[in-house]
């Protein structure tokens, strides 16, 4: 993947579902020292708490690049944002984008790019060349996240666990599969942009063979129980041929977001079923702790839940971005 | 889909299993009024049982076009044949393949395409447009046929159940979800070149409302245990929801074909995986019927074989391509 132009203003667009804006909280999140402010259009109801800027205020603020910071579903690039974005490339800076559709198929885009000379830079573009799956069992340890829905926190779970584990001082690799866990990690695959039928192949080659005790720490993607994506979570779950998987889950989350007569099921049941799915590639593969997202609680409700759930399912559950990960890291084969 | 130039020679290339010739064998047994015959390179092993023919012999013979017949994992187009299939273009044929890799990708068949006056037509193109899955319940009722493995039968015994619903007076259509049953329905799309994020809207897309009594008759792809291709498998059938599956098997194949690590779980554990895959976006769906592939059986082991199956899952259980249909037929919803 090409360097990134740093540091960046956060594009909002006009969304109003803030789980469509994971892109700039992840790089606010995990990449502070990268993001110096945000910019929204009307009707944009989502904050990230970033100073308000227009493109020639960023600039001046040091800007290199604007990066899309929103991806509705279908990946779209909507009209109004493609003004927008022509104007950020006239005032100087870069545009770099997520979405499955390209920067380089919008003509106005490409015009402005070429007149301001600035870069657009699509990073959701899979390697050129992907086998198909071998199926072979490949050297080191592999951590996947996989959960309950899309959204849930799978990428920042993965984040938090391979940072945990360095800290440990265990060689671990963080293993970007969207385009918000690449432009954090300045790599990946993003696997839901991947021909179907080389989605085990792109996960074997992102997370090859490694020294025995290396781990490589997976961002997964959307859910065995999402009618729309499914798909792209067993060709990863098959693929990264996971050791271990940490179950992923919003507190309160009953049904799909944006699917709500798609109920989700019983943890106990999730479990199980992945477990089931991955013992075709793994037959040691175990979920090994649940990572609950307990966003909306206070700290006592928040601990209570994780108990709730640890004593239901029998598996260590925590918020990582709260509580210690060490139930987790602890039950690590 | 193109209308394809017919007549065709069917191409072989140099393969040497005869699971990779699927495409001709597809092409001769369901449209055989279209195939005036065979070419081989040297090497190739698998025998259609059809007439011998050169590239100016099949154009005598009144051929439009050579299909290349073979399809090996991966779809790659070797060298070799890159080199024939220029002959032929110069010998008067237009060229039709369904491999993943274009012949427009080949310059030197579009330079024999361009100086010959024939076409270069690649019918695994998914359509240009395909949205992400609603999860939607449709009109209207679907019968799919799912696998132990790849290579099993799913598209015979797809036509064949497609063929005697429409004896029995029942409006049906097949489906075609790869390139050999698109060639042999002249439409379709091929699931496993859609991008993974559009897999299920892909097939929502092929299946779409119908009359209540109406029944789409969809092709399979893969195995939910297959370790390269489980997920163009999940992808269609939570997007072709169906109400009824037939789990496809062949007698003897105890490991996945070409991944011998692999094994092929008891047939009451698939029918069990595939029924709650599938109850994600269809509550009701269940395997009513296995069809065998019991090739290589005479005839009193072919229904002693279908016998102990259907003993063993307590599910009808018949060859399509030796026995009637009706059981399977008669246990549609």
């Amino acid at each position: 993947m090409a360097e990134l132009p740093a540091p960046h203003l956060l594009f909002l667009g006009d969304v109003s579902n803030p789980l469509d804006a994971k892109t700039a909280m992840g790089l606010r999140d995990w990449r502070p020292e990268r993001c110096v402010g945000q910019c929204r259009l009307t009707g944009c109801v989502v904050d990230l708490g970033l100073p308000e800027m227009d493109f020639s205020a960023a600039v001046t603020a040091g800007a290199q690049s604007v990066v899309i910071g929103v991806a509705p579903s279908g990946g779209a690039l909507k009209a109004e944002w493609v003004l927008a974005l022509s104007d950020a490339l006239s005032a100087g800076l870069s545009v770099v984008s997520g979405l499955h559709r390209k920067l380089s198929e919008e003509p106005m885009l490409v015009a402005a790019a070429a007149a301001s000379g600035q870069q657009l830079i699509d990073v959701r573009v899979p390697p050129a060349s992907i086998p198909i799956a071998s199926g072979r069992q490949r050297s080191g340890k592999r951590l996947l996240m996989v959960g309950t829905d899309c959204c849930v926190g799978k990428k920042y779970s993965a984040l938090a666990l391979h940072k945990a584990l360095k800290e440990r001082g265990v060689a671990a690799t963080f293993r970007a599969t969207g385009q918000t866990g690449m432009l954090i990690a300045g790599g990946g695959i993003p696997m839901d942009a991947v021909v179907a039928d080389f989605l085990s192949g792109a996960a074997e080659i992102l997370t090859p063979d490694a020294a025995p005790d290396h781990w490589d720490v997976i961002e997964g993607q959307g859910s065995l129980f999402h009618p729309a994506y499914a798909a792209v979570t067993l060709g990863l779950l098959h693929g990264s041929q996971p050791d271990a998987m940490v179950l992923c889950h919003a507190v309160g989350r009953t049904a799909i977001d944006e699917y709500e007569d798609y109920p989700v099921p019983d943890l106990r049941e999730c479990i199980a079923q992945y477990e089931q799915a991955a013992r075709v590639t793994n037959g040691q593969a175990r979920v090994v702790g649940i990572s609950l997202n307990t966003q909306g609680l206070d700290d006592a409700g928040a601990l209570s839940a994780c108990d709730e759930i640890s004593s239901l399912t029998r598996v260590p559950c925590i918020d990582p971005m709260r509580h210690p990960l060490d139930p987790i890291l602890d039950a690590l084969p």
